[in-house]
């Protein structure tokens, strides 16, 4: 093992500890007022029912999965025999990532708020430092599993045989198909939780009744903060742990097939490099969330200058001290992997920035929505959807400038495909670029439901307008920050699956071995040409080989039909998800529209309204609105590789991630230009608050909800279960693919 | 030649014969009142005086583009010589079935209003048959051309050497270039002119002013009227003739590629056959038109049956009379390509059918929108972009079933790719069986518009009540009509595209090899390996070699990044358009608040608004609008190809062809269910018109003008010009290709 490794397990407690530090630091606060803790009480415990009942859920899936690979992997020999463990801790680790933020989010919120009447620094310090254990979590903990597995099975298996280390990797892959069940009902679950709430209290709350936002007299008003918890926080948490383990464990089995036949040394480093740059990314992360201060008086700018002090300056120490640390561990190609890497920092920073162009009050696209609301709801529409769907091209623009880039650079300065697999290493570098920084990224993210929260406590304790004026301040920020994280989630999934893909033809590769060197007497389907292959044979054959045996072109019937195929699913996942959200809304209106009835005390400000049972009917919703999506999820890759082969499985997950990238990026942005153009009429333009442009912005932003928290982020999700199940099921397709 | 060709000509010219009889039948019938002529002829002068303008625009791009081909295969002898004329030929010939159709919907719809006055039976008579005018004008022209030309060039070249008959198809498609041109200004820029007159007239006058629909108080209502003729007759015909001529002419190509081994006589056998089923259903679908009748008191179900024996009955007889053709012509793997026939006329009953339930009043998706207007705009909206994506999945389905069946039955009843070639052509039959009952497909799609503009003419006259109820009863229906008409746009755009991928590499080899023969000493870039390429060692190259030969295979870098950029290009071109209509809508208020201000008499009835004003602004509008996604559409598989070669531009088309067939069909679906939610709610539900729920409706229906109009429809023409135009600059592609 090179001393190199040893970085990984020490940057994951170095993580953790860090975390619990902060963790320690922020629950030395005081949660204020006897109201306010009895309101961040009342969240907490919303939040943990939900999270109770959707680990049930997710559990039985788990488990229940777990014994089909046994069966599949010790009475079918069809499968690796690891993969049913690595496919558990996967689903475990990232479930405890999502669990340890949202709690700590939910310990926060009341903090920020106290901390907030003493004055806007110590608020954002609690806010955002609350926000880093989520952050942290998520990468500590995703290094440790790394590292656990990766030291079990090289102890195991030994380095020194190429093709060893090619199964080792390529078998580590299968634990991020657990992380990815798990982050389907976490993200999505979440996501119809949390705008079922939303929607439902603003239906009845802002439209009907007329009172403002976060108002105690709205049963929904708990609810939409507990979902704020589960979406938001656990949510995102699952699913940049998938990113994260994803495209480190691709990138290290691209590296593992692209310098295979160049010796054992060689290609463990282009193993663990990947490895390391995680791990470095996640130490200077840690030094970057200590970057984050702003003074009292801080405007708009200054605050968002202080979280993208953080930000950048982790990603240029990254940038700089990857060049030390990959010239001295020797690496092949050492400056191209380099480039590789930065054109990956620069394409996230790209996304970034044009995702707040889009979405920003500050910019001319929300601005220009804003002014559509003095034609009406229609136009507002109209405007939001023209306007996502052009914010598209450049987020694009920057993936597949870097996409081209890092397999120039990869590949040693070429554009031929007789280097496809170094290439390809290159894009996984890329990939482990842009996520270099989650650490202090998702801190950012985790912050912003974080000051949402504490602004609805203020506002429902009654604090003092100078105190809700700070914590509008640091909601607002959230809303930026929530918006340049979506593009990033967005961005980093395009390329895990990419690079996914990538890792799945090697699977394949093992599938076959798998079963020919079991000597079952199984005969393999004549249309795959296999029946007389033999191992060796197998070995020898490169990735392009691989795509010309498999007819993975793209004139191959197939190959069509899984693209077309691929992209439907993209907009009926989509589809399936809005619906959930305006079903489950339609319950808490009605649920709303009861209390308001047959409780008079609620209006007066004499009964507290019910918000248990509006808590109660978003989670219900939202377990049942999952079985859909998951099953059309988990069932597709199989169902395409059964009929349609390797050529059909790799045709859909093209065409998955094609369209699915365009269009998450589309409700993402839209979404949140809505949400923005409507704070942009609050501020005092076309008639402020109350106006007829109000309203039509409102709706606006209603819309928004679903497409920006639910449908767009879902997306991501598909994309990814949908590759890594593909490389975990590959030696069955394989096996018994009928056409 | 065989005789069977003559059948093309023969169904050409009964085609354009018929058409004339149908158009002096219906202008036998009176315009009725003066004031119905009065009106119809302000109608007329504003769509002539659209079309005179766009024909301009049109001409100057078509005639540059014709110079600019000219330079490239004289000068630089990068291509086919016949390439300008063919690409001038397809312009003029879509522009003048657009013509045609357009102007007979102009004379036809005072006429239809008139007779309805009469009956219902002979309303619909005029409407219905006046719409086969344009149906039998586009396939006429269609067949015309194809004749005309395939007469021309089999003299010049000879049919006896297999490879001039694959320089002779190939070179044929490219005035299917041509017609994309023409058929973007003509659907796209139409879509453009009529939404933002349809959104301006409504947002000012249904919303702000009160009056009803089509009030000739309302100045914008002549332009609304304009609109449905040259968006909805124009437009629609220019689309659909480019896909007839595409289809028939790839399917041409695909079958000279496919038979080129088995000698001339049997290829030749092979090339003609798509056009002689297109002959023949265009035979079938004149007979088709007398079976539309109906009785007096027809109900909606019983009217919607009548045109349903007209279209069903073309088909069943296609069907049927084809194997009869098909064997009479002694076609080798007869049964094969017939089964493949049938599965893609299958295909396109199934794509209208699902297009019908999904947006109909009388089935639940539409119902669920309209009650969804209960709890306001907001959830309509939510409900009606949920229900449009998930309104893909039968679609989708239809398709990849359609085209999995089509290459099975082509290739002789087997998945291999060992005979893609043969399962191509298989594809590329069921595109044109999709296809071949075009002449009266497309004659109950520009019946809608008719119809609609009857009703228009009807109210605007204050004609009897009763008569508006009938023009009301076939205005609805048309409704219905163009759903299914768009649902089968979409799904022959799709097929068209995939026969257009497979031409695409045909034209490759032609292109490289025409400046091989050349011998202009002109070196090819290195990475392609071409630099020492002999004729006839590129001519010994099968499909699947090409494909290998150029690395299009799915993981080559240069192919995912053409398609993340497809799939990207279809998001931006639909956002484009979505924006141009909110802005010229917006221009359109502006001018009918100034009117309604400085002209009081309006609004009292004593004075006339300015109409001609209103058709002035929105004829610019679209002309202006039109800059950016010409340039792009244009733009992208030039530069694609320039960057990426071969591989980046097959992957923009799959990435384009994929995310647009899903994306347009969740517009056009979204936007027909909103437009049903509204006339279900004004049919009495939900408390009827003038209800709030009513107003949510409006605000929905709005939104889906520009959906299904313009962005929708749009992106049949991106994917279709982006194929054609891959294909006329295949060779310099090749040549100058740079990584």
């Amino acid at each position: 093992m090179p001393a190199w490794f040893w970085l990984v397990p020490v940057a994951s407690v170095v993580a953790l500890g860090a975390a619990y530090g902060f963790f320690r630091e922020m629950m030395k606060e005081s949660e204020g007022t006897e109201t306010m803790a009895r309101i961040a009480a009342h969240v907490r415990a919303g939040a943990i029912a939900y999270l109770k009942q959707q680990y049930k859920v997710v559990g039985t899936v788990l488990v229940s999965l777990t014994l089909i690979f046994c069966v599949v992997a010790y009475v079918f020999h069809m499968q690796n025999p690891w993969v049913p463990f690595a496919f558990l801790t996967g689903g475990m680790f990232s479930g405890l990532a999502g669990f340890i933020g949202m709690r700590t989010a939910t310990y926060a919120s009341a903090r920020t708020a106290n901390a907030a009447r003493r004055s806007l620094n110590a608020g954002l310090r609690v806010a955002f430092r609350s926000g880093a254990v989520m952050g942290l979590t998520v990468v500590g903990l995703g290094l440790l599993d790394i590292s656990i597995w990766f030291f079990v099975l090289t102890h195991f298996y030994g380095t020194n045989d190429a093709h060893q280390v090619v199964v080792i990797t390529t078998t580590m892959l299968t634990f991020g198909m657990g992380a990815a069940v798990q982050s389907l009902f976490a993200r999505v679950g979440g996501g119809i939780f949390t705008k079922a709430a939303d929607v439902g209290a603003d239906l009845v709350g802002k439209i009907e009744a007329g009172i403002p936002e976060d108002d105690p007299r709205n049963p929904a008003t708990i609810a939409d903060n507990v979902g704020d918890n589960v979406g938001d926080v656990a949510g995102m948490g699952a699913d940049l742990y998938e990113s994260y383990v994803g495209v480190i464990l691709a990138s290290a089995a691209l590296g593992a097939a692209a310098y295979a036949s160049s010796g054992a040394t060689i290609q463990l480093k282009a193993v663990i490099a990947p490895m390391v740059i995680g791990a470095l990314g996640t130490l200077l992360s840690v030094v970057g969330v200590f970057f984050v201060r702003t003074g009292e008086k801080a405007t708009q700018k200054q605050l968002l200058g202080a979280l993208g002090r953080g930000v950048n300056g982790a990603a240029v120490m990254i940038a700089v001290a990857s060049i030390f640390v990959m010239r001295a561990m020797g690496l092949e190609n050492m400056w191209g992997l380099w480039l590789a890497l930065l054109a990956g920092l620069l394409t996230g920073i790209a996304i970034g920035q044009a995702a707040e162009y889009f979405t920003s009050q500050g910019y001319a696209p929300t601005q220009r929505i804003a002014a559509a609301t003095k034609t009406g709801p229609a136009t507002v529409i109209i405007g939001g959807l023209g306007e996502g769907m052009m914010s598209v091209a450049i987020p694009v623009m920057a993936v597949v400038t870097g996409i081209g880039l890092a397999y120039f650079f990869g590949s040693g300065f070429s554009f031929g495909t007789d280097t496809l697999s170094l290439g390809l290493y290159g894009i996984g570098m890329a990939a482990v670029g842009m996520l270099s920084t989650l650490g202090i990224t998702l801190a950012t993210d985790a912050y912003g439901p974080i000051a949402d929260n504490a602004g609805g406590n203020a506002e429902m304790s009654g604090l003092d307008p100078e105190v809700r004026r700070r914590t509008d301040a640091l909601d607002s920020l959230g809303n930026t920050t929530a918006a340049t994280g979506k593009g990033f989630a967005i961005g980093s999934a395009a390329l895990t699956g990419i690079a996914l893909m990538a890792s799945y033809l090697e699977e394949v590769k093992i599938g076959i071995q798998h079963i020919l060197d079991r000597g079952l007497g199984y005969t393999f389907p004549d249309h795959f040409h296999l029946a007389s292959t033999a191992t060796d044979q197998l070995q020898s054959l490169n990735l392009m080989q691989m795509m010309t045996h498999y007819e993975v072109v793209l004139i191959n019937p197939k190959v069509i039909i899984g693209m077309f195929t691929g992209a439907m699913l993209a907009f009926v996942f989509s589809g399936i998800t809005m619906k959930a959200v305006g079903r489950a809304a339609g319950q808490m209106v009605d649920e709303v529209r009861r209390q308001f009835r047959e409780m008079p005390g609620i209006m007066a400000g004499t009964q507290d309204p019910d918000y248990a049972r509006c808590v109660a009917i978003s989670t219900k919703a939202a377990q049942r609105e999952m079985m859909l999506p998951s099953i059309l999820a988990i069932a597709a890759p199989v169902v395409m590789g059964f009929i349609f082969g390797v050529p059909g499985v790799l045709g859909l997950l093209a065409g998955a991630a094609a369209a699915g990238f365009s269009l998450s990026m589309f409700m993402a942005n839209a979404g949140g230009a809505w949400d923005n153009a409507k704070k942009y009429i609050e501020e005092g333009h076309h008639g402020g608050k109350g106006s007829e442009s109000h309203k039509a912005a409102v709706i606006g932003d209603t819309v928004g909800d679903p497409f920006k928290d639910t449908a767009g982020p879902g997306l991501n999700i598909l994309v990814k279960l949908m590759a890594m199940e593909a490389i975990v099921v590959a030696g069955v397709t394989v096996a018994i693919s009928l056409v």
